[in-house]
């Protein structure tokens, strides 16, 4: 927030943040800290100095944002803004895969205008999250010392805003997103025809999420398959994808270099951070995480998937 | 066929034998060798020496006899009765995974009683391939050799025959089935949970197969993560889950030891030979397959999976 001063950061996120209402067959859990920015902050931060580029209102709780910074993650690209905090609500089917939104207010979120605090248009690696596109473009217009940029997206943007889209896609090294979005993106079914599509769009990497069953990474011509940890124990896949796209990055940030192995690595921190994260409601199981807990995790996914 | 003088196996298969006719939204084929007898022995035989124990009728065709012959089966398990061979028509729809039966008349094998030719009942290996609970048993009593014992079934055994299948669990080693039968099986939701629940029925491996996104192996307390190899081309995904087993025992046979290594081996063989089996109609891709193939494709997946 304003009044902090901006650190130096390695890789930064802009995205929402929000107040979230989650309904599962077992819980019914309100005001939880949400929106995809602390997500993928606090999964990055594992890894990395990060910093959050987002904005909330002048009702967002103080006890969010000390619960935020435990991460470590620098806050100074967070404004506030007269007005309530982004407000969604949802509730999954039994299945915890679909689910329906009941509320989406967007509050000051609806006058978003990113702005980067200086420290951070030296961050080499950039995660754009889930947000409008000219939103997108407009902050990475700042980003003058981006090496690496991500993109993450979903359907209402495909929906709504393609053309804005495809102007972003055109400036970033790596797309995100999941099989339904990727096909609805291409037009195409076979997922390696969609990555084939959406490369032809800009970036040279592409980062097809299947959830439960795993990510598949198009570099060029090669593929990389990580399947997910498999999770006993799902309480709330909400943000699932955003500490995803979150630890990906961090771990890049962390290497400080984009290639074959890195990417491989980073996609395997990403599925083990995202699995501990929907083995809680909202942040409390990443709150929980450190480094040796990831790293134990990532060495029996490595053993389960050992060749 | 009763005339041929039956040879040693080292991996023998019961299963269905039948003429299919499948749709896709891009063809419309009749009267292929299918069911899931010739797709598991095709693929077992790439590995080693493979027997079929299965039923036709007086109207199988000399040249489907000829085609499967041409895999090296052997196929003095293989009765024929006067009678019409079981027919069986699908249809599927654009997503290539859901589909319609068009049509299903038994013929002879409404009445089919396997019975093992001698030298089967030396076999090591054995895979009971999806038919009715009890006639696994059946066959599974003759085989006094039988080292190593896998089991296919479907969700109809599951729902009209659960006693007799049960029964016929307690006597096998591994049981492979996809993700929405493990579900209806042992009444659990989360694919672990399934997996737990499903060895205490009998099998000490279960393998959970989920068709393009790949399959788990669960060998008591470990997890073994295979990934579907990503296939281009999905032409036809009859009796993939037959040719994924089929290859699976046919190298488990090929090594003749089980173990982690062996299993993992086979997995990855499994997949590789289940993916080339989906990009054309019926056995037709499984047919211009050879050993190099194959392992040209293991070293390609491995290479996609490699950490």
């Amino acid at each position: 927030m304003a009044k902090r001063e901006p650190k130096g950061v390695d890789v930064w996120v802009v995205g929402s943040v929000g107040i979230d209402d989650i309904q599962t067959r077992e819980s019914d859990r309100k005001n939880l800290l949400g929106g995809s920015l602390p997500y993928a902050t606090a999964a990055a931060s594992f890894f990395a100095p990060t910093g959050a580029v987002g904005v909330v209102g002048d009702d967002f709780p103080a006890s969010f944002v000390r619960r935020w910074e435990a991460f470590g993650v620098d806050l100074s690209g967070l404004q506030r803004k007269p007005g309530a905090t982004f407000r969604w609500a949802c509730r999954y089917d039994d299945d915890m895969i679909e689910r329906t939104t009941l509320k989406t207010e967007l509050g000051v979120f609806a006058d978003f205008e990113p702005c980067l605090p200086e420290p951070y248009r030296r961050a080499p690696f950039v995660l754009l999250g889930n947000i409008q596109p000219d939103l997108q473009m407009h902050v990475l217009k700042q980003a003058r010392g981006a090496k690496f940029v991500a993109l993450d997206t979903m359907n209402l943007w495909i929906d709504i805003a393609k053309p804005s889209l495809l102007r972003v896609l055109k400036c970033v090294d790596l797309l995100t997103l999941n099989d339904g979005e990727a096909r609805m993106l291409s037009g195409k079914f076979n997922l390696c025809e969609c990555a084939a599509a959406l490369q032809k769009m800009g970036p040279k990497h592409v980062i097809i999420k299947k959830g439960e069953h795993g990510a598949l990474l198009f570099s060029g011509k090669k593929i990389s398959i990580v399947p997910a940890y498999p999770v006993r124990t799902l309480k709330d896949p909400t943000g699932a994808g955003d500490s995803y796209a979150g630890a990906f990055m961090g771990y890049l940030a962390k290497c400080g270099r984009v290639t074959e192995e890195t990417l491989r690595e980073a996609l395997i921190r990403a599925s083990v951070v995202a699995s501990f994260g929907v083995e809680g409601f909202g942040l409390e199981q990443l709150a929980r995480l450190d480094a040796r807990r990831i790293e134990a995790r990532v060495r029996e996914l490595k053993r389960m998937m050992a060749v």
